[in-house]
């Protein structure tokens, strides 16, 4: 099926590897990802220390997606180290952007109305407007952190914050029309079956996707085998993916009659 | 801080990567690593595909973790292909496994009371009980697919399913018992602060994380800058790593009292 383009996500946090916290922003980018018409390749998790930011940057951009997007760690702690791991593994400088640092007063304004937002530019807020020389800063509608946007060869990186507010909002305002261009059609078909096992329907299913290889096909058991409740999903990507999703889709109601087992199935189009 | 032991988590499917499911597994099996002792370095996301999941194998194997744990994959469809990748990774067979076909059969025969297990053994479940040669198979007391458990080189693999109810009652009977060997006393203390921006109390935590190098911190903003409300969170292992935690509390604590800070704090124990 068509790729679209290809996005790698790399999530900075030590509270991803410890459990503190789910990574709700990886699921999250990829339903947007999905619904852009990309495809998420791979989420690598590391923690906060700039060796492993820096490792993870290189191989990830060694792969060569068409993006990769990192989240976690802009903050003004001394352990938000992502900017200085990706400046590492550039091989460029970690430098004061102004534009960035018009972006933090800006926030540190509406922070105390009175005083004068200078006043406020601690050190680890100034830390906030470093970014790796090159990249073009984006705003943080929600928070102080200004991300950053880089061309490293063929593929844009995008460094958002890990609050996940802020991330939503950075990467539907700067990211997310960007990726955008690559857009194709794309439509999922789900069959609720109830009443044939897994292991059962799985040779039918297995036909299904050696005959139309241009669409992915997906079987989802749901509760335990004895309740024998499964969701089938096909998607289809581009015109002919959509026609080939509403063929089998056919071939598989048809031959669900044929058992007579029960189904349901529904249509979600993202454009 | 003490590391105790490495796991690296590889967590196959492509419901991770298009974002209809968060990868809660991962999460759990942190918290768990976490209580034990351990430290997972890397949490690796990679789709049902063949290539993909030999290669993260091999990079994570690469590393030389104390323990690599996949999860996903098992299962009797075409398109769980975990084994396989796990197999084409070490250079072995992907062969019948005569212990995790009799698991496969028990469990079978649970299913139909009635029925012959042996007419249940269909092509798809007879590949649940295939293995990678010389791994050890691991009792499924809530599903179908049998593990593995196999040692490379210095690092012992453990191969789950992904439904979570499976992955964790297989852990829990089979693999953290394993794991805790290494275990360490380890005490995280955590400090509620209101009324204090993290860019402010950032200079004292940083101090503290400075002076005191055998415990790990981290602070946690929570809400909004607004708000200034945060958690800083102390953490030591092992009997020095806990005097130490609590002495960077006392002089945490002390800091606040003389800033006229408002906090509370509570210490959580895990053996």
């Amino acid at each position: 099926m068509s790729a679209g383009f290809s996005v790698i996500i790399v999530s900075v946090g030590n509270e991803l590897l410890n459990g503190r916290t789910a990574n709700t922003n990886a699921q999250w980018l990829g339903q947007e990802v999905y619904s852009l018409g990309g495809t998420v390749r791979r989420v690598l998790m590391v923690p906060d220390e700039l060796p492993a930011i820096e490792e993870a940057v290189k191989e990830c951009l060694a792969r060569g997606p068409d993006w990769l997007v990192t989240t976690g760690g802009l903050g003004p702690t001394y352990d938000d180290v992502t900017l200085e791991g990706v400046s590492l593994a550039l091989g460029v400088l970690l430098e004061e952007n102004l534009e960035a640092k018009e972006m933090v007063l800006r926030s540190l304004s509406k922070l105390n109305m009175g005083a004068d937002p200078r006043s406020l530019f601690t050190p680890e807020r100034a830390k906030m407007a470093r970014l790796p020389s090159g990249s073009i800063p984006l705003s943080n509608p929600v928070g102080t952190a200004p991300g950053a946007l880089v061309k490293v060869g063929g593929t844009w990186m995008a460094c958002l914050p890990g609050v996940p507010a802020e991330m939503k909002a950075m990467f539907l305002e700067h990211i997310g029309p960007r990726m955008a261009r690559g857009k194709l059609r794309t439509l999922t078909v789900e069959v609720e079956v109830v009443g044939v096992p897994e292991a059962v329907l799985a040779p039918f299913v297995l036909k299904l996707a050696r005959t139309h290889p241009s669409i992915y096909v997906k079987s989802h058991p749901r509760g335990s085998e004895e309740e024998s409740k499964l969701v089938v999903q096909l998607t289809g990507r581009g015109e002919k993916g959509v026609a080939d999703a509403l063929s089998a889709k056919a071939e598989l109601t048809s031959y669900l009659e044929s058992r007579g087992a029960s189904f349901m199935s529904r249509e979600l189009e993202s454009q």
